[in-house]
């Protein structure tokens, strides 16, 4: 669909969030297209994980995004679906690919919202697809289980910050869960979590270095439980790393089921975001250095530098082996 | 993408204008690229004209429309495009046409917004193929010339209406034009203004018979003038004609420019749509015969009865040309 | 227009917020027309303020709402709309008043936006409607210059609060400021920042009672500074008081317009909702009592007391006199 001016920034690019919430929902369409494609219960998928995204390029308003999206895996009770989002100017006819996303989806059967129905499995042209993918499968797994521990963290308001301080740019929303924000099954969609986290995250990094800034890259997001309509979510975001030219931001989201549940507020997803910002010829500005000030401020720091400086590090090996073939 | 409930009526029927929308989006992307496709003056395709379209069922909530658009036509300043519209019921795997339409564009200097550009000519694979588009390309042109005239007519507000009557159901909106209605060029999309006048057509319709009503076809609709960014649009609709099952509403878009320009308000648009009334089983109902009271509704109650005719013979002729074959 | 799922709570009513800028977006039309109806500086109308409004029905999914404006009033510089909206069941035909409102409106030029232009006069038809406009015009602005000292206030965050005390409730948004949120002049609707405000509001009052609530009424609202495309908006809402039936919270906007200016945070809007919980059948229902624990918190329930009582006895006036006439 064309990009609108809604879908962007005042710098004209377009939000990481709104190209995400578009990957979610072409995962969401082809997986649960796949898991009823057998006679059994009918059921829809349900967004369980994205791997690591980069944002390669940003995208403009009046550009056309194309999304395609394929399944590379299947478990037992699981779909793994890659998807591929180009950028095509229609004016020019230029395209280039903007992002490639890798999502985890359980269908949810119709009936019973609790039930996780049987996926049916996909054939593969060479036998070494399946073996990559169970590979791929296991990781993710084990992934989900640790993260399910870090969740328990708050973040508490600080008066009258310094600048760039964490407590500075810490940002919160409310949002009340709509019915154009679900599923048939009456949760929230992936991708609409997904957009609201980006919003929180951008504005974190804006108020950190008022400039323009843009995504560059999500971490692994994990969805550990179901949103219901009516509930409130709360997203929190606060930085937790600069490197010289990005920042770090974790996100927080909360569920608050306080209409007709007897159920206490809970954490639904967390992940960390990477921001960059930009001059107005597109370029990578400098960060101002984020400035910790408790125990749990540099240490949480000195996590995320690991994270930077690993990513880093995959990367340089990923073109040193491209350099090499 | 995914039908959501703001997408439809309370009784799960997706709009005809949100269809009408996407077909548009669809129209403008794919002649958008043609007329860019060679090195030329960038230009943006401005919609000019929408043939008949029939909505040949209903889509639903939870459905995914797959849009499909090609062009079948070029002339020297215009395109022909054809979009078809699939739903996907991704549950059970069904999928039926929901709609056919055909549309014309003329593409627009980026530079200039009164500038007509050339257009690309395309290659048919059979001379008959351009001899029928050459048909379809005069035949449109002639109406277009026609329907400038009939335009003058204005919607009055009457006062204690009995039911039944013309006025007891005639409606009117009102629309401040916003960047995301628009094109690059600031510009009204025509498919903002299509889903603005279905949505006063079914106001008009349901208010007449008081049920679920949902749009079966829209009789051709051409764009007469741009609309600007910053305009307030009025949409009114009346009804003009009703045969045992359906109800014919005539849709008029004024534009009023009313800052910065000294512009009187004008004529954008005007069409025609029908309605019908479903039953909860989605069967149609038969629909209360509208009151004519004055000369002039008598009128144009049997000019659209003429047109109703004329669909329903042309639609005869082709049931049996297809069963002779 | 048709009241869709996305413009109400889960119970299916309305949101004060969609029907308020509703309201405004009519208000607005109407005075920008009308300072453009004159050879003179082109100008938009921006809101000042907007008086005391009432909720007298919900509105429902499905239903439609028909908003009429009309200007009552026109000082040097501004202009008074008042605005009614009616609430229509097409299906049954049934018509209510929902909402009456009046609007103050301030034109600015288009071509500097910090210059407000001359408002062509309105003829009166009778000498008293003038006297009694010029009466409301001096009483609102005073009202105005009142409000812009009570301002300075900030709602801290309550680390563990017990249920019903006013940290419990608390709650506060952040907004970035779109293109589709702003004028030709690039800065917020008034509308859009009364629905923004009217969600905190109704998020404080479920998060309190944990029912189904609705906005029955908003105190006047002055519009002290605008806010520009770009901005980050942060609504914050808290519980002041509660009468056996009613909450009272009070919400304030601030921005914070971090990009390419070295401005403060500064507070743009102030104003007070009350709303009510309802029943399943749509009956009011007690409120739990608002537990105050500090000073501040049982002055400013004081003060909520106050209006709660001079609300009511007004109300008692008007229907005394109703009865009389």
């Amino acid at each position: 669909r064309i990009m609108r001016p809604d879908d962007a920034n005042i710098a004209g690019n377009v939000h990481g969030g709104t190209i995400l919430k578009m990957i979610e929902e072409a995962g969401a369409i082809i997986s649960t297209r796949h898991c009823n494609s057998q006679a059994g219960e009918p059921c829809v998928a349900a967004l369980a994980r994205v791997e690591r995204t980069d944002f390669l390029s940003p995208m403009c308003i009046g550009e056309v995004a194309n999304v395609s999206a394929e399944i590379t895996y299947t478990s037992r009770h699981s779909v793994e679906v890659q998807v591929n989002v180009m950028s095509e100017n229609i004016l020019t006819g230029a395209k280039r690919v903007t992002n490639k996303a890798t999502l985890w989806y359980v269908p949810l059967s119709l009936k019973n919202v609790n039930k996780v129905v049987e996926v049916p499995p996909i054939q593969y042209a060479r036998k070494e697809q399946e073996d990559e993918g169970k590979k791929r499968y296991e990781e993710q797994k084990l992934d989900r289980l640790e993260t399910k521990q870090r969740n328990g963290d708050v973040i508490l308001p600080v008066i009258n910050p310094e600048p760039h301080t964490v407590g500075y740019s810490q940002s919160s929303l409310i949002h009340l869960v709509g019915p154009s924000d679900c599923t048939l099954l009456g949760f929230v969609h992936g991708g609409v979590t997904m957009k609201l986290m980006d919003e929180v995250a951008g504005i974190v990094a804006a108020r950190h270095c008022k400039t323009n800034i843009v995504t560059a890259s999500v971490d692994a997001i994990n969805f550990h439980e179901k949103i219901k309509k009516g509930c409130v979510i709360t997203v929190s975001g606060r930085m937790t790393f600069t490197s010289n030219k990005s920042m770090e931001i974790e996100v927080f989201v909360d569920a608050d089921p306080f209409v007709d549940e007897p159920r206490e507020r809970y954490r639904a997803v967390s992940a960390f975001f990477t921001y960059v910002s930009l001059s107005k010829e597109g370029k990578p500005l400098p960060v101002p250095q984020l400035l910790t000030e408790t125990e749990d401020e540099k240490r949480r720091f000195e996590e995320g530098k690991g994270r930077y400086l690993q990513t880093k590090a995959k990367r340089q090996a990923q073109m040193q082996q491209a350099a090499q073939q």
